[in-house]
């Protein structure tokens, strides 16, 4: 199927960026609090996105985060200002890149590379940009523009409707299992980015590939 | 609104009966292991359930409880054996009951009880009559009757069309904060039964009441 690949597409949270440097952010400004707080801060903007999907209530991964951070700092206890507040949403503009994400890239940078991501507009326009990224994907896709989130299959669609492709022809990169099941299901190829080493999610939908990063990607250079 | 109420509606994996029991199983057969495997098959078994809503790809909860068991014990390193799996999945059919909940059940005998649960009835019957409460319920309603898992809106329509009732006629107690997110967001009255003492969840759908434990649901005696 390998030759059938024309477009790769990426998620972005934990994939491309790490998220879990929000820990440190957390910690400057409530010391001994910065590993709880994003823990659950990152758990419960998952399950709200979740959520809110399965009620069909949408509010953009903005809002979401905003909300996910108002619930960790009260489960923990912490007196929350709204600058506070501010500013650890400020650190998911400007996440730091996995190390090998831009070299991988740009080895691959005569193919379609694309981003699809749960995340609006408001927040990926600048993380991207930060990071100096802007030039390499030919789209950045967002559900904002259908207002369904990954992993409901019509996501899924959107991006590949607009990518003017049918299904097997897109590879889907996410380190998420709960996003490469989705993207399994829908009928993409599947390359899970396993940063973690986890066991396959049990789920009846096995991804096509697995690499432990994104040099795995190198195959298809 | 109280006078409205004609239906009292009970949520059971975590409101009636004690999940977090299956530590003392998971210890004797995995000693060390107690904790870590209790806490992530219960949050897996959760997000399994969510995940085949989203992605509309429907197991059974008792199938998908298996599944999260599978998960946990690889995450782990732990070997698993079919005999194994099995004896833990039998604690599910043997769960405690909340101290409480007896008492308070036979003080509500004049009303109308019922269940309505995202287990199947192949877990939840067993369950309740190894507890001693089949008389105590008019219905057990299983979401596994249309397979549609709560928070779906489809699912608690379906309970209130069973029950024959409007939506703001029935109250609703969960202690599962999505639970109570999603039977608000229908249009149910709603108790949340706070046994851990955590924070509203930040989904804009406030409960109409929050109890410690269900001698709250006292004050409709």
């Amino acid at each position: 199927m390998d030759d059938q690949i024309k477009a790769f597409v990426f998620d972005v949270y934990g994939t491309l960026f790490d998220v879990t440097a929000i820990k440190k952010e957390c910690e400057e400004l409530y010391p001994g609090y910065g590993e709880t707080i994003s823990q659950t801060w990152r758990s419960k903007q998952v399950e709200y996105f979740m959520l809110r999907q399965l009620m069909g209530n949408y509010a953009t991964l903005y809002s979401i985060t905003h909300e996910a951070l108002t619930y960790a700092l009260e489960e923990n206890g912490l007196k929350s200002t709204e600058q506070n507040e501010q500013h650890l949403l400020e650190t998911y503009l400007h996440l730091p890149l996995y190390e090998e994400v831009k070299e991988v890239l740009a080895e691959l940078k005569d193919k379609k590379l694309v981003v699809f991501s749960n995340g609006s507009h408001d927040m990926l326009d600048p993380l991207i940009e930060n990071a100096g990224l802007e030039d390499v994907f030919s789209e950045i896709l967002s559900i904002d523009e259908i207002k369904q989130f990954k992993p409901a299959p019509a996501s899924y669609q959107y991006a590949m409707e607009k990518l003017n492709l049918e299904s097997h022809e897109v590879l889907f990169m996410s380190s998420n299992g709960w996003d490469i099941s989705g993207a399994k299901n829908f009928g993409f190829q599947t390359a899970w980015i396993n940063r973690k080493n986890l066991p396959t999610e049990q789920l009846g939908l096995e991804p096509d590939y697995v690499f432990p990063d994104l040099n795995g990607l190198l195959k298809w250079k």
